[in-house]
């Protein structure tokens, strides 16, 4: 009645979508730090970016202080926060001099004074810096550091640091995983943009200067005149916030959309139609990014139709935005996927320097290769694409995924940047001496004028951004990397949660211990040694697959076979892969011993008894990974459960749901990915473990009534291979067996399907009384009975008596037959 | 995405829907305690009543300790929860032997054995009484009470435990203060009856065993044929909780939709009429409890149209119900509304005794008189009605107001338990020796066969059913005082707490503290000295009204003029009501100084200057309680804010809004308040507060740029007797001054009128920067400038220096014409 929630505020529910700008309200004693900041804040300037950081300061201040700080356009007779570049405010602070440090979009935080007052200053040489500036003066309250004496220079390492999104023109998102477009639907940009500046904003807080709005696979609609005026739209919210807007493009735009018969890159016509279109655009978007081109790659039309190599192609459509100042990133991610995958010579991860090293030098100066951080697909483990050391005389970028493609999609938490780090960190020796990733695609190396990093976001319009309320580390974590690749993870983790969940020490540690882990949890639970995650390539990427990664075009990816696994990409006797690194790192990675363990099966083909580094045999090694992990997610929950009462209890319940569900998919992993192998390698697990299911029952083995026994494809995605579905002509069917233990107090898990085609409802019952009953309307991939859609439910605390039947009815919905795997019973703590 | 939200859950916010009733889980350090609770719950007996009971304690044990008990219907070879009345468990534990002190509706938890095991044993007389059997154990484990070696018998104090309900059948509730009614709209019983069978287990729970549907102004349209099947179907869902449903009734309905040409209670043909109906009505609720009867009051029609007696009204009704063991409520709340008065030995308190106590002895055994606890109408504070003491030979129940009419309608937290039991607790001395309201009412003094409680709940949609999320502590306590009187405020207090916000020791601890200071407190800030409310009684008796209560035919309830204040009640020299009260009482009241402070005057007319047992003078009593109140209820913000983080984020929201809203509103009071007696009494305040306020600009003496002045009827409404309106035509008014105090850190608060008629948004800016801003979409009661509409907005933190310009701008909308009564500025802990 007297509390209105339609703005943020801090008695409202935390829905996430202030994402880590909160501002949420110190505690008194935290505050106290700050009792001494000024009162004014002096703006010298009026553009928008000025503008937005003067409003953002007093915003921040606002909520966490509970100050309204005054907006002054001239000095006051007092102290005061003074917002300006170093030129505006050089008459009023003649004594401020340009640090030598301080570059394009770097800021300085330093203090000064001014008729006898003494001021904090917030100046950069760009208005850009200013803003950045601001922003990191409000972290640094929110995270209740001193502001005390402040003189400090922070410059970003790349000019370009950009996100991409995959947005479809319809308002899909491709490898979206947190509801629709910001940006688009039906066809149109949306009419209310307002998540598209809430989203620069973001984005600007973490010094992020670019955004490619438009999925790579573009659509060349975007470009056409009508649309145009739209997408200028999304520039008038983005530029407030100095983000600069972007579009994938289609190569073959000129002859899709232009009218010609062509579109050679070397055809006088296509060279003009591009430049038409730039100029075009630029008319209305005097600040446009520029272009990225995915060609020749995964169907996408390309030069190569042409016979043109891809230098033609990008210097074509680059030379039309050289004049406006615009970039085109050219994406490196070019292969065949169509593969023969009989010949062991073949190898889809030798594509991308086969294809761009022979072409080094000849790209123009406002190209930029956009290189993924391995040499096949955002796995959750690869070694550093060699392209990055095999340009010396061509601007590079990395491409990182925050979206969790390959890694989760956010319902399994993953925090990335541990990865990123050990990527960037990690010295390709290309010119024979040091040169680490995030120097080279820095363009520090070589000495190129441009470079940077791409982080493909794909946020959506949940509240949440991304969907997991702790995936958001990611996107603050890439930004935080792309503008100072030294910040260790730890840091970034530490920043993230303070910012987003406060200073609470418990919640800190809790948080950052669970993000720290998680990378390498999810590895040991899916796709270990190197083999890649081991996931469903040819369906949603989510749910294992192993099967899926070979023996068809588009996978070959750990070749295992009865007698061992893994890929030979040596020079000696595998695909020569390992011969696109320099010397010093190809010495490595040729021999068995000189590979680690967590790269082995990318690099060599071993047997299943082949042993680790660690002492442990390969085999041995994945069933252990696979437990431990998946152990290691279950205790994620307790973890998060410790947090009761310390964070608001919408994003607490959020996070726990998630958790739950992921404790419990990890076990479909598990089982899965070991099973597989079991089979394959015929080697059983010293432990007992795999294939052996103390309390489980399956479904099929069941007294059923109207469930029939159906056939899982591929047989590990089920356990037993097997599940039970209800037939469509039934409204209810039932699965029963008698409970045979000792009494006692159990938990049982109930494995079941939840597909996106219906919403069917299961009972739970033990003799003749219901213990559970719940409807299957999770979100989550997949059309068909695997293990995308395999989720659990628990039940905890039912007394089972010798002799109980134990009863689980489905009622079918839709084109879903209240599919069920199997339950499992366990005593509490025994898991 | 993986939660679902639509029943109540662990995980989802907390609306308040689930009242006391929550089950949340304890921790595992309380949970402990019942570690040895047994697994199975076995039911001898099956109606619907003894099922709740199973079904509740599974539900409740499931929430609190994460176990599913087992559902028995016979015992099994281990310990088990026994369920089942006394005759039902005689075969199994023959050993038990009925204690004395069980009667009807009383309930024995105790322990028992059968084939060697223990057995938790909760049984009773009647099925009613296992089920309040029940949720006393289920409290116990809520409020973390050991439940070990169990022998504890409950019996209520009175048969009758009723609550009424003021609904209408369109749907709204008179006097209801949290949405539309739960029982019916649009003139017939909802379709969905989801909200009113949740209403009865939470009346259960507290041993509620009836339910008088409608309004006491009631609709005959009720006892028509056609509604009858549709109040069924409000019993069927009412039977499994025990709680009879019940309906108020017009004594004019044979002739309003009989079609008879009368309704003379003497007339065979009226007699014959409800006879007729009363069993139509019981052939469709074969355990309808009866009817509720308002007649001749405040314009309903009555016997005095005939010359006859309330008994004679009473008794025809009475017998069509006496077969089927119905009970007939004849509310004393009879009174004439056009009393003179001119003439000062008119007393509306003296009407229900003069009434009713020369017809004691004249009304059937199945009638039971409905007396409000005090001689007026629910005021803060009367005292006790004298015709408790007047009826020997009548049976008598006491009517309590649980809705906050007069006592702020659940926007005011006030706990009423601790008026409550000082009226029950008070000796009325009616038979020569002790004889406490409680024992009156019980029918304990007199040996009468009925008697009990009725309190008027009138819940609503809203999900916490009352409003505000605090004032379910009055339901709760209402239920609990009716089963026995004898337990304190503080106890009833604690049990509430602990059972809706767990047991956290300083959650326990600082709520009851603030309930149960706050009836005092309320108390202070209006109507102090037994004055009355000092509410607005003519409109919606929610905001002061001083003048409103005086020279009118409804109020003669304190004839204060320019020498004194109180209303002569005595025999000597005033009404004589005095008199009704047995002589140990009369001569305490009949002396000045007999009588208590609290009382004064409601008994006497006194001089402002009069002194005291306190010390003061009665002026200055007035002034200081209000100040003193109203400082103390800006506390509760205080108070309430200690708890973040140890309540839920929804209702501690909720509340804190609430109780920022009364901290301001109680301002409002007191300066009405005590504006009106310096007026009337021209005695100035010794401390200098009252008609001096620093720190406070008048909106009229401003500025105004299309606002103008317009004066507020009653002037103490508003301080300074006007606000100021922007007039219909304009799209926005301006009323600004310049700010002329020191440099420092300001609080300005805004005090703006929000009326129902439309949605003003308001506009605070400092110079040209908005400080803030909002709309006016508070629900207040009140279509015009008042203090029932006048609402407070607090704007913290703001820097001000000399010479700034302070400007509110308002935009009307609708009706509401963006009316401003003042701001006023202080510093930080100034207030």
């Amino acid at each position: 009645m007297l509390l209105e929630c339609v703005q943020p505020h801090p008695l409202c529910a935390e829905t996430g979508a202030e994402g880590w700008l909160r501002y949420a309200p110190l505690d008194a004693a935290q505050a106290e730090k700050y009792n001494s900041l000024p009162a004014s804040v002096v703006l010298f300037g009026n553009s928008g970016v000025l503008e937005s950081a003067q409003s953002e300061l007093i915003r921040g201040v606002r909520g966490m202080l509970g100050r309204t700080l005054r907006k002054e356009q001239v000095l006051p007779r007092e102290k005061a926060i003074v917002l300006g570049t170093l030129d505006a405010l050089h008459d009023a602070f003649p004594e401020l001099r340009e640090p030598p440090a301080l570059g394009k979009d770097g800021y300085w935080l330093t203090a000064g004074r001014s008729h006898g007052f003494d001021c904090l200053i917030i100046t950069a040489k760009t208005e850009r810096g200013v803003l950045y500036g601001m922003f990191a003066l409000l972290s640094k309250i929110s995270r209740n550091e001193s502001i005390v004496a402040l003189d400090e220079v922070q410059q970003p390492s790349a000019p370009l640091r950009w996100v991409d999104e995959w947005d479809n023109l319809d308002g899909s998102i491709e490898r979206g995983y947190a509801g629709n477009s910001i940006f688009f639907e039906k066809g149109a940009v949306r009419a209310d943009l307002t998540r598209a500046g809430d989203y620069a904003r973001l984005l600007a807080s973490v010094g992020i200067n670019g955004c490619a709005l438009n999925n790579v696979n573009a659509d060349p609609h975007a470009l056409e005149a009508g649309f145009l005026p739209q997408l200028a739209r999304i520039a008038d919210v983005f530029r407030p916030w100095g983000v600069q807007i972007a579009l994938s493009v289609d190569v073959s735009s000129p002859k899709l959309i232009g009218g010609l018969d062509t579109f050679d890159p070397l055809d006088p016509r296509v060279a003009d139609w591009w430049k038409q279109k730039a100029d075009e655009i630029y008319r209305q978007i005097p600040d446009f990014g520029g272009f990225v081109v995915k060609a020749d790659s995964e169907g996408r039309a390309g030069p190569s139709s042409y016979g043109r190599t891809p230098a033609g192609a990008a210097n074509v459509i680059a030379r039309a935005l050289q004049p406006h100042g615009g970039y085109l990133f050219y994406r490196a991610f070019v292969y065949d996927h169509h593969l023969d995958w009989t010949n062991l010579k073949n190898d889809r991860a030798r594509a991308a320097y086969d294809t761009f090293h022979p072409l080094d030098g000849k790209f123009d100066d406002n190209v930029i290769l956009q290189i993924k951080y391995g040499p096949i697909d955002f796995q959750v483990r690869e070694p550093v694409s060699p392209l990055f050391g095999g340009l010396e005389k061509t601007n590079q970028a990395i491409e990182l995924q925050i979206t969790q493609e390959y890694t989760g999609q956010q319902r399994h938490l993953c925090f990335l940047i541990p990865m990123w780090k050990e990527t960037l960190d990690f010295d390709l020796h290309a010119n024979g001496n040091s040169s680490p990733v995030k120097d080279l695609v820095a363009g520090k190396t070589f000495h190129r004028p441009m470079g940077g990093f791409v982080g493909v976001a794909n946020v959506g319009l949940d509240a949440n951004w991304l969907g997991h309320p702790l995936a958001m580390a990611n996107l603050y974590g890439f930004g935080r990397l792309a503008w100072n690749p030294d910040l260790s993870a730890q840091a970034i983790a530490e920043e993230w949660t303070r910012l987003t969940f406060g200073n609470d020490p418990q919640v800190v540690q809790t948080i950052d211990a669970m993000q720290l882990a998680s990378w390498r949890i999810y590895e040991d639970y899916t796709g270990p040694l190197g083999a890649g995650t081991l996931t469903n390539i040819l369906g949603p990427h989510y749910g294992p697959g192993v099967e899926s990664s070979e023996r068809n075009g588009w996978g070959m990816w750990h070749r295992d076979d009865h007698d061992g696994i893994g890929v030979d990409r040596t020079v000696a006797t595998g695909t020569g892969f390992v011969g696109q690194y320099s010397p010093p790192v190809a010495k490595l990675y040729e021999s068995v011993s000189g590979t680690p363990d967590q790269l082995l099966l990318f690099f060599h083909h071993v047997p299943y008894t082949h042993v680790l580094h660690s002492g442990k045999t390969v085999i041995q090694y994945i069933y252990d990974s696979h437990y431990e992990g998946a152990e290691k997610a279950s205790n994620y929950v307790l973890q998060w459960q410790s947090l009761k009462g310390r964070v608001d209890d919408q994003r607490y319940a959020d996070v726990l749901a998630r958790l739950e569900y992921q404790a419990g998919h990890a076990i479909v992993w598990r089982d899965a990915v070991c099973n597989w192998f079991l089979r394959v390698s015929g080697i059983p697990d010293t432990k007992g473990r795999v294939g052996n299911y103390p309390g489980r029952v399956e479904a099929e083995s069941m007294q059923l009534q109207g469930y029939v026994s159906t056939d899982v494809v591929p047989p590990e995605d089920a356990s037993g291979g097997k599940a039970v579905t209800c037939p469509e002509q039934l409204q209810r069917c039932e699965a029963s067996y008698q409970f045979k233990g000792a009494a006692g107090w159990y938990e049982i898990d109930v494995e079941y399907f939840d597909l996106s085609s219906g919403q069917s409802r299961f009972r739970v019952l033990v003799g003749d009384q219901e213990v559970d009953e719940w409807t299957a309307d999770a979100q989550l991939p997949g059309m068909k009975l695997s293990a995308d859609s395999s989720i659990r439910r628990r039940i905890t605390g039912l007394a089972l008596r010798p002799g109980d039947e134990i009863r689980i009815e489905g009622y079918p919905d839709g084109g879903e037959r209240a599919p069920l795997d199997y339950v499992e019973l366990s005593t509490p703590g025994q898991r």
